[in-house]
């Protein structure tokens, strides 16, 4: 179906136009123009088409978008009726609060079984998912198909963990260590939850915002005074 | 000395070349060229160049960067000299990673203190952040200078509780609910850390090469079906 090599910025519309198909459909929803799916996204319908046709063609031109095809159209490309198996290192705060609330199998994706070193809690399971020892690790990924690991350790251990996971076959990586685990020509796949980038783009925003209104303020003092 | 309304793509590779910088300061680095940046973070020396020269003259033709002096003036395009102040909404799992192990005050953030409705731990603290009752919440915004709120509250009570902290003049919220709190055209700041936007973006990279994989499987085949 993928007709070229798709651009990252493309790639990261398309789970925002997921959730927003899902939320129209959940309303009853069932045909949407670009233009209105570009109104709820703040996006231009041309943008909206544009992105759509890298995939192929799903609208029908003066029809719309038939809301749930193009759902499960989105839902296809972005791989989530492909079964994908993961497992989790590291079971602290991050990866108990993803074990405990973030709903791996809505995103098609099955969590397996989470590592720790504690040993407290290897033999234990939260939310039905089992804890083992980083020791059966190895073992583990020789034995099951596994697609990719939910990387939630330490900083420390970032890089060797991400080791002991490439020597056994894993070779997709979701990061959440705010380390970079990859070189940039590595074949790993790696996508970065980086924290900081994230508030340190909103400290961006908000420091330009904070300077358009002391700006705006300074002209209207300025206007004042020439009155 | 911003020029020109930088757009989103620069924004966001400024943390991703302060991390570096930072990087290469602890490694005693004293000069970095921006092909060498480049090298490291995968991107081209002119794209460094570029993105550079949207906020000024940083390096000196020929020369490379000064690295720490880089550093500096980037943390200074983002804010985090300016002492920014947060409050921290919902104790829960993802709350309590935050408090817990993130450093706020490395990114110039100072994070006052949290809200929840929990009353086992309303008084208590963690890391030093003092716990307090949502319905304290008002009060505190009306005698606390406070720049952003991270929200991290259930997903049923991100809506409701944006609301409050506009009413009560937030202008920026750390979004963590997966849920779309602004409409496109509010005036609200929000940075979103969609966890499943980022899963499904994985997921597409896997499929590619899943894909690609295949194919290359498929075309070696045919090749040695015709020898």
């Amino acid at each position: 179906m993928k007709k070229i090599k798709v651009s990252n910025n493309v790639i990261r519309r398309m789970p925002r136009y997921l959730r927003k198909l899902e939320e129209l459909e959940a309303q009853g929803i069932a045909r949407v123009s670009s233009s209105e799916l570009g109104n709820l996204l703040g996006l231009t319908p041309s943008q909206i088409r544009q992105d759509f046709s890298c995939f192929g063609e799903f609208g029908q031109q003066g029809y719309g978008y038939n809301v749930s095809a193009l759902k499960e159209e989105i839902a296809k490309i972005l791989g989530t009726d492909r079964g994908y198996s993961a497992v989790l290192i590291g079971v602290g705060n991050i990866g108990r609060a993803l074990m405990d609330n973030f709903c791996f199998s809505a995103w098609g994706c099955n969590l397996l079984c989470a590592f720790d070193v504690n040993k407290d809690i290897i033999g234990g399971q939260i939310n039905g998912i089992p804890i083992k020892s980083m020791d059966e690790l190895p073992a583990f990924l020789a034995e099951n198909k596994v697609d990719l690991a939910v990387l939630a350790v330490p900083k420390e251990f970032a890089l060797s963990v991400t080791d002991a996971l490439t020597e056994n076959g894993i070779e997709a990586i979701w990061n959440f260590t705010n380390v970079d685990i990859a070189e940039p020509d590595s074949p790993l796949i790696v996508e970065n939850l980086h924290f900081s980038d994230s508030l340190l783009a909103l400290s961006y925003y908000i420091s330009e915002k904070k300077d358009e209104d002391a700006a705006r303020a300074a002209r209207m003092e300025r206007q004042k005074a020439v009155k």
